[in-house]
């Protein structure tokens, strides 16, 4: 019993209508494992870094219960960069700068003890990044959940798609699922996404929730309404790594379970946005956790 | 026991990217009325037309119970008409043609029999006729609701604001809500409405489900996920009849039952936009709405 999770892990300067942070931790990985970390503690993380990475995130996340025995820390290099600014409804933002560095020539190792896990979290990556990752794994997971991006439908199409044949789960957003089906209603482009692989889509909503498609089943989360969006980077990636963390703590992927795991995703992810970067994923704690799970208990609380 | 809808009843030409419906009935009185009807049978609806109404479509109307005794038909003159073509995305229309005709100078008159009524549902109107309304209602009804556009808060804002301080149920999309209250986030545009008198404040998001706040706590109901939205014309007018018909029918203003009645008007709603204007609210059987709950109660199944 292992979780495998694969993401960057690098800094982020961000603007929002609440202020500017500079180059704080950030990336997909990073976001993935806090979140994760949360309901369950064995697990393996898989990226690259250079030198400038701070060690001290590092012990923290260590200290979280993930081994970071697979993330390359390449000397003399920089680790990944992006910065972004959003606009007053936080709903868009603009890339102000992208420096790969390190991402430039990463082809993943994996560690031996990383080669038989059971669950597989490949998060927003090159797909081609993520396919050295599923050709390294030596036992087939019980699960593998992708996540991916516009930005990969848009340079890397064929790439993606021989990945997305590979995997259970397959989050996108709403935006995203249309791109990639060609098709508006999401129902039609959940069932467009099942005939490329995945038996398992959830379509994230952002403040409008997320929906999960599964053999002809529909569930929807609702996102928690909230007075303040501070920060929503990392809202997604928090959203699956709670998902995932959630399933490989109860080692249940029946559709109910999924169901369960992703209201958990859907609370992680609105404790992510309350601070910069990952700062609140950092901070909760279990109580913090519980609390707002009976919140969303509470929104969502009918009998008829 | 009665429910009193006000509302326009109107022709409607539509063009949507499956088709165009010309001079089909509709208006938000029709809408409410009709969507009501499959809960509660004891309507009273008050409104205007020309003699170019159809006098079959109002027998249609007091064959599911709905008294016309206070629809005002006024010879020589034309009824209401509107024309929109909506964008691909459906999320969006533009208004082709609006011609007032009876309404422009409409003064509701009610029957003494409609001024002691227990539910009043204030479908959108000029503010200045819902509040002739309110003024010749005799005996304080148990709940009033009241719907309305932008339209009224960009051209008649203050006599808006003195009917929404008289109304128990405010329903408004949720831009605007925003427009209205001055605030993005519509857990503070909800309390910002509540101080203007309204308990309950029910914001509507279209495909994206429903937000209802009530002394402190929120419910979330969503919509229906469908592959085909064919018309949204009225969506919002069988949601808001759907809901104060099923309060209506089981006469409980409770908060718990206030959940219960947005869901069903998330159903009514989710039927309305499967064809062009009214046509599946005026087919649709017993049967095939308590199915819709079924899929209702399987969308938004779990226990955590």
């Amino acid at each position: 019993m292992s979780l495998l999770v694969l993401g960057t892990v690098a800094f982020d300067t961000i603007e929002t209508p609440f202020g500017k942070a500079e180059r704080i931790i950030g990336g997909a990985g990073t976001y993935v494992a806090w979140a994760a970390s949360h309901f369950y503690q064995d697990i393996k993380l898989v990226s690259i870094i250079g030198d400038d990475y701070p060690e001290a995130e590092l012990a923290a996340l260590r200290a979280r219960g993930v081994d970071t025995t697979g993330l390359e820390v390449r000397k003399g290099e920089k680790s990944f960069f992006w910065a972004g600014r959003y606009h007053n409804n936080m709903n868009s933002r603009d890339t102000l700068a992208t420096e790969l560095n390190v991402l430039a020539d990463f082809n993943p190792k994996l560690p031996a003890a990383y080669t038989e896990v059971d669950y597989l979290m490949l998060g927003n990556f090159a797909p081609a990044v993520q396919m050295q990752v599923i050709n390294q794994i030596t036992r087939r997971p019980k699960l593998v959940v992708m996540d991916t991006m516009n930005f990969w439908m848009d340079i890397a199409l064929e790439d993606l798609k021989k990945v997305i044949a590979k995997v259970d789960v397959l989050t996108v957003n709403d935006e995203e699922a249309r791109q990639l089906s060609g098709e508006h209603a999401l129902p039609k482009a959940a069932k467009a996404i099942h005939a490329m692989g995945p038996k398992t889509v959830v379509i994230k909503k952002g403040e409008h929730g997320a929906l999960l498609f599964h053999e002809g089943q529909t569930f929807f989360a609702p996102a928690m309404p909230l007075e303040t969006v501070f920060d929503p980077t990392g809202a997604g990636d928090s959203f699956a790594g709670g998902f995932i963390g959630y399933l490989a703590k109860t080692d249940d992927i029946s559709f109910a379970n999924m169901r369960r795991a992703l209201i958990h995703g859907s609370a992680i992810a609105s404790f992510c946005v309350e601070k910069f970067g990952p700062t609140r994923l950092q901070e909760i704690q279990p109580a913090d956790i519980q609390e707002r799970l009976q919140q969303f208990k509470n929104l969502m609380h009918v009998d008829f």
